[in-house]
């Protein structure tokens, strides 16, 4: 199903972000080259928060998705937990969301996601597996960095997504800030669909994704925190899928822990913990794998112990 | 109280559900006689999406409502599950979100429901005991059908409603898609709603109602679907209500299960599963009921395991 | 990091509040001198509702936080369920949340809380402590009182957030309502971070907010509900704080209950009952204190009992 408007898509969650920001803890203005540069993060002076988080992934899904976080239980711990719904999860997930261009931001090659890289066609053979021809007049294009690009790295990223400068939207979300955070624990969602093409379903079968997910604590050091979003999706992450027609390949995207250490490479064809699949030619449910909250509070460098959650304690 | 303005309140759902169509996997358009026609999940190439079949119960219950999707566990699986908000509930509920009102669709008759059905007037003693008298140039009415209306049909409907038929919309939302199981979920709250007020409970004193319901999985068979969504409601779904002045009809609302198979006929006067009514009088709150997610998986036709949730386990 | 714009972000709340009043169960109008009066609950003929207490806070917050009310267990009871993420808490909850100034309305003294305060800068030194220096041509003041005021008192709150009068909007949202008792629960963000504060910690180092708390039953007991409301996050009351750099005297929010009757003087100093701290520098997370859902059933007034909840049961 070949769809356009991801760019466009997107928008809205670029107006909220530019209009909003100061409430949203990030900083939007235009560059010197007219490129729109949306800082969700970078530095001490930017916070970011979970909100912006959200809008962050929702952008970079093309507006085919809706994130929200909320505070739960993992383990002894209340902490944040990603919830995404995803239409069209091919095109959000691997036409979009997952940062498998490689573009150049402060004078280093940082991982390039969003809308943006559909007009990019960057890699080209994926867009021709998901069948996309996306077309637009803006561009919107989220990197995991805390560098700033200057005006010719931009100008360089709207022209292979051949848009104008001042069409261009950079949402700038690195791994160590709240929304970064975010961002990560929603590739969790787009490595279960990219898995789940891998093994052989077709792309257009796969008609609805929800994710359910822990975000990992921000922290300074970026890699650890994408460390820790992939792991902890092994772990405790839970999609549902619905699909036109079961078929054993999907069964795979549980298969095949991680190491405990995800590398670089590993990193985007990780499995989920748990997958709940529902076929909407005849109504069948089947679930695979499970949740094990207790190890993502490992991947996350968190301390277990025992607690009695109904006497006061303290866990440092 | 009469209420009137929820055709109006509809509007702004059904204005994102026509401009971000293919984010939400919908199809939206005008049809030759001038009615807008949102297509929701009928055939293979709309597969609908969670986040429509939300916006679909909003705009079923004239913008009275919030309702979102996530995933949750409902015994061993994790599946979708509803949660709505619902000011002023029996203007919502009885007035529009309820599927009292039958016209023609595609050559065959299929239950209406929507704010356009308040002005239709139908069922009128429906209205006379709610004492509403909407009105309204624009028209919002949602079909739980896979065929399309011919013009003819969306004219006549058009008509009933009393507005022109360039200002009616149709939301087709058929049970046997996603957003269609969204839709029939919802009504677990409008039945209650009824329910309370067939046991001789003032409408007015109904101050607010919120729902929390699982999501039978889409299916071929909307027939089947329909019946899941009710029977998931008898024994799973969980409402909230604020009333003004507790009376022992309340509990009417959980009494009296349903027979295993729902009929059309009884579906819409089934009990819930689990009712906390709290008195904004006094403050007092009463609970009524249980949930019993295993009996949700049966009706949903899932096959129940005992499942340790602590080790990797395939469930088919 | 001084930060304005808390009244300017209240306006889109402001907005669907007025345009949508009826299907939120409020009223919305001008009052003759000019200012706009929206009533989220006086009286009996508008109950309020959950979504408007919701909009409500995020006015309070001056559009800094999001925040939402589903349902969920407590204890065996199915009661509603605040959740809120707040963006620059310090500004959000000490600049605005925080209902510190007293004004008149309808002849009575009331607390007045929101991003109109900020304007008015009561008491001051708040306002130098977190280094806060709003600036607005509008004023958001929300009065947690059953009475209107009249043009005068309109009048001299628009004067002290020195702002014409037809710029100034007030949100009536009493205790006694369902609207304020949403504003009520919001408060334990609140009152957490203003221990923090007091404590010690530096505002600009709380870099996040996520609060989870009950919501209580609203009643015709204004007072009843303020008090349950604090108490039910005293014992029920979650809380994940962002920081950079963890110190001891974080613990010191959830320390030193509260007596189980609330006063008005201590309420604002409660302390929360779980308490999670992430520490943005090391990626360190820690946990403070429990949460029992017991004892929150007991501030609120609902009579415990032992239930087997596979069963149907009947809880008066």
């Amino acid at each position: 199903m070949p769809m356009a408007g991801l760019n466009e898509g997107a928008l809205p969650m670029v107006k909220e972000m530019t209009e909003r920001a100061a409430l949203l803890g990030i900083r939007a203005g235009r560059m010197k080259g007219g490129a729109m540069l949306i800082d969700c993060g970078s530095g001490r002076e930017v916070t970011g928060s979970y909100e912006a988080g959200c809008r962050t992934v929702e952008a970079a899904c093309g507006g085919c998705a809706r994130a929200w976080t909320g505070i739960g239980a993992i383990g002894p711990y209340t902490l944040p937990i990603l919830q995404m719904n995803i239409a069209s999860p091919a095109d959000a997930c691997l036409g979009a969301l997952l940062p498998l261009w490689k573009v150049r931001a402060g004078g280093e090659a940082v991982s390039a996601s969003g809308p943006g890289r559909a007009l990019a066609r960057r890699p080209p053979r994926i867009y021709q597996m998901i069948e996309m021809d996306e077309q637009a007049d803006d561009a919107v294009v989220c990197l995991d960095a805390g560098w700033f690009p200057d005006d010719d790295e931009a100008g360089r990223i709207a022209e292979a997504c051949g848009v104008g400068v001042d069409r261009l939207t950079i949402i700038l979300a690195p791994a160590s800030g709240i929304a970064g955070a975010v961002m990560n624990a929603a590739l969790v969602a787009g490595t279960t669909v990219a898995r789940l093409i891998k093994y052989g379903y077709e792309s257009d079968r796969i008609l609805h994704a929800s994710l359910r997910v822990p975000v990992p604590p921000p922290s300074l050091d970026a890699e650890r925190v994408r460390d820790a979003a992939c792991l902890g999706g092994t772990v405790s992450g839970t999609i549902h899928l619905v699909v036109a027609g079961y078929d054993d390949a999907i069964a795979g995207c549980v298969s095949g822990r991680c190491s405990w250490t995800a590398s670089r490479d590993t990193r985007l064809t990780a499995p989920v913990a748990e997958l709940t699949v529902t076929d909407s030619r005849d109504g069948s449910v089947r679930r695979f794998g499970a949740c094990d909250p207790g190890k993502a509070l490992e991947h996350f460098g968190i301390r277990r112990r025992s607690v009695r959650p109904d006497r006061i304690t303290a866990i440092r």
